[in-house]
């Protein structure tokens, strides 16, 4: 008998690998960070014995959820505002309100509570743009989750940034301080193409270069920034991105609603990445990516939730539910984003996107124990028909039972294990009764 | 002081009244089936004693929720296929296995596992359309909960019954037998009017005004079925159903996607009701009802879930969340199906849908206690800033609490008193093996 660490015991394993296996009674060992084998239980456990025995109980096992955008800092203005035109939305409301109360500990505490709020939901790695992000890292540490992190580069100054210099210079500290670690992976992230000027984009991509670094952009959300780009400059803001060398395979862009089909192939020769969100853009009014027709042309397609005041949730079983809806009413096509392909949006495309797919996305001999256990035995997931299919449309976050990051269990039968969650919610009261004085101020 | 039964203390009580009153620190006095008071903490606890003290814990009290239509023993027929064009769908799957599978068994405990979910959720009414109503009719009445029951009447035969008139006696006979009942209202449920001759709406008509019940229709669920019946008609189908003598203010219509102006005009004009069912429209690609220009036009609307194999969940919560956001995406405009707006479809304006108005729908003195406590001390609902908010965008099924009926508890801290949970769950699987079976002999 070999000697593992952990073993994950029955439970339909669904791998999310290209042959779209599920094994029906499996089982995993877990060695460090590592899954040691996959297989039937029979087989796993005639050849493997563990300290640790984790019954999955008839549910569902699968690799851990991946947020590929939020700005998980965001959760203390969870619903601050809702129902209004963008321009209003974040002139009157979220950017005043960040101005006025994003500091260090709003950066900490309200991505803790995202923290907490992700792995009570299945996710086990995230994407993330927001301000002092090395208070976003260390809280990242603590909770024992996977992320992509980037400060915010604007042209013009954030909270914690007084200048593009100073943002490009914050962010080449976070590269260097956490280069190597096993969780963390800081990339660059200029906010927006109608917020950073062309020398910020080249002095970002720069700095990307130099680090092998990805680079994360918020691009062509809707109707208006496209017309706005367009006008600026004279030509589609994803050829301007081609003509001064943004665009390779560590290129992603978060929304891509209004890319045209020279878009999309522009991206696709260059291997690009998107990070599709669907219920952002419908919250916001925004409107549909073109998704079906990015996938079709072979680009990598992950999925985000954005942040909590404009979904206001970071579930991405909700996510996923709405992804799989909001195509087929779109096109009036009900066969198109099916149950399968949107997983992969949230699983092994998701972390190809993020570049982390050979670490996680998959449950692969090998690969590192990211894994989200779901306990099926209740009335809303009575009965299963399809595994797929349950984890699209009748799962929810609430469902997660136990969450392994790393090879570490971080959420067992709904305790979350490395975050004070209790803490976590009081400091982030706190901060919203300073949000709350700072509106009726004005 | 005044002795109630109940008293509901605390929390953030959304009355769902017209003038959007929220009382910030709450209490509720329950006497035997009805609210007795509603008022400040401080104000209803100096006037009213009671044996049972219900702390809502700083959560939020609401009316509960009401699903204006829903196929509640198709929980056996839980995804049991998806993703598939819908004539494929309803031919080669739906209808096959109801032709082999609907038996009075089924019908039992396929609305006693949907009835354990709607109270999990939050949901304290709903209305519903199957085969064997007796059989749901019975479980209701054992779970306590409120509902529209009616036996789905076609040309061609059901399970159930062999030809129109005998459905058309199964529901006099179910109206006789529970006339008068406080939580069970029978009415008359002529399918669709593609599978329902005139002949027999005609009479399904004279039934209804016979009992003074309402009468529910699947109406215009998508452009195929828009063309067939135009083609059909030789004109729309709310015209005819107008010249037929159907429309009156008892009349109410699933799914209106494909409703035109004049359709619009006329149901507004009749005092008919609309069940919006956003989540089943875009999972079946039937298209985005024009809800902003019924209510606009001053149409009656009410939000329903569908049966399980078109959403595949009976959560009210979600389903809002969808409605909210699938307006805002399909017309551009962030500002249309606001929180508030949704929320009274699923309360206030969802109980007049159905005729329930008088009863519940709101938190009102002489109204009945039909309360939905939902516990927000959770990180997805941390922070707090507005209640309606909350509760569309943030808030799922899984976070309430303790739910009470008629006066009574059916729910406290997540455990169902009235419904075995369990028992309801392993009939159902037992159910899908034979479902199952069934399908593989095909």
């Amino acid at each position: 008998m070999l000697e593992c660490d952990k073993l994950i015991s029955g439970g339909r394993i669904v791998l999310m690998d290209r042959a779209k296996t599920i094994i029906a009674d499996g089982s995993i060992a877990v060695s460090g960070k590592n899954i040691a084998a996959v297989g039937s239980r029979q087989e796993i456990e005639a050849r493997y014995t563990a300290a640790e025995i984790i019954d999955a109980k008839g549910g569902i096992v699968m690799p851990g959820l991946i947020n590929g955008h939020t700005h998980a800092a965001m959760t203390c203005f969870r619903g601050i505002a809702d129902d209004l035109e963008l321009m209003d939305w974040l002139n009157n409301h979220i950017f005043p309100a960040e101005a006025k109360n994003v500091d260090p500990e709003l950066s900490y505490w309200g991505s803790m509570l995202a923290y907490a709020e992700m792995i009570k939901s299945g996710t086990t790695a995230f994407c993330d743009m927001y301000i002092f992000q090395e208070e976003a890292v260390k809280a990242a540490k603590e909770a024992g989750i996977r992320c992509l992190q980037g400060e915010v580069l604007f042209d013009f100054p954030s909270p914690n940034c007084k200048t593009p210099e100073e943002g490009l210079s914050y962010t080449e500290n976070l590269l260097k301080r956490w280069a190597g670690d096993d969780l963390i992976t800081i990339f660059i992230e200029p906010h927006a193409l109608y917020t950073c000027s062309q020398p910020l984009l080249v002095a970002a991509k720069a700095l990307a270069d130099r680090y092998g670094a990805p680079l994360g952009v918020h691009l062509l959300e809707n109707q208006s920034e496209r017309q706005q780009l367009d006008e600026k400059f004279g030509k589609s803001a994803v050829a301007f991105l081609n003509d001064i060398g943004l665009l390779d395979d560590r290129f992603i862009a978060y929304h891509c609603v209004c890319m045209d089909d020279a878009d999309i192939k522009m991206f696709a020769d260059h291997g690009c990445k998107v990070i599709h969100t669907p219920e952002s853009n419908m919250k916001l009014a925004s409107g549909v990516a073109p998704v079906p027709e990015m996938i079709a042309c072979g680009i990598c397609v992950g999925l985000g939730t954005d942040g909590c005041a404009s979904n206001n949730n970071l579930d991405m079983f909700q996510e996923m539910d709405s992804a799989a809806k909001l195509h087929k009413v779109h096109r009036l096509d009900p066969t198109i984003m099916d149950a399968k392909t949107v997983l992969e949006t949230a699983t092994r495309e998701g972390a190809r996107a993020l570049g982390l797919d050979r670490l996680v996305g998959q449950i692969k001999t090998g690969m590192k124990a990211d894994l989200t256990i779901i306990d099926i035995n209740k009335p809303h997931l009575t009965p299963i028909y399809h595994e797929y299919s349950h984890l699209v449309y009748a799962v929810d976050g609430s469902d997660v039972d136990t969450v392994l990051i790393n090879g570490k269990v971080v959420m067992k039968n709904r305790q979350l294990l490395t975050i004070n969650e209790n803490q976590a919610m009081d400091r982030v009261k706190k901060i919203a009764e300073r949000v709350k004085a700072g509106m009726d101020e004005k």
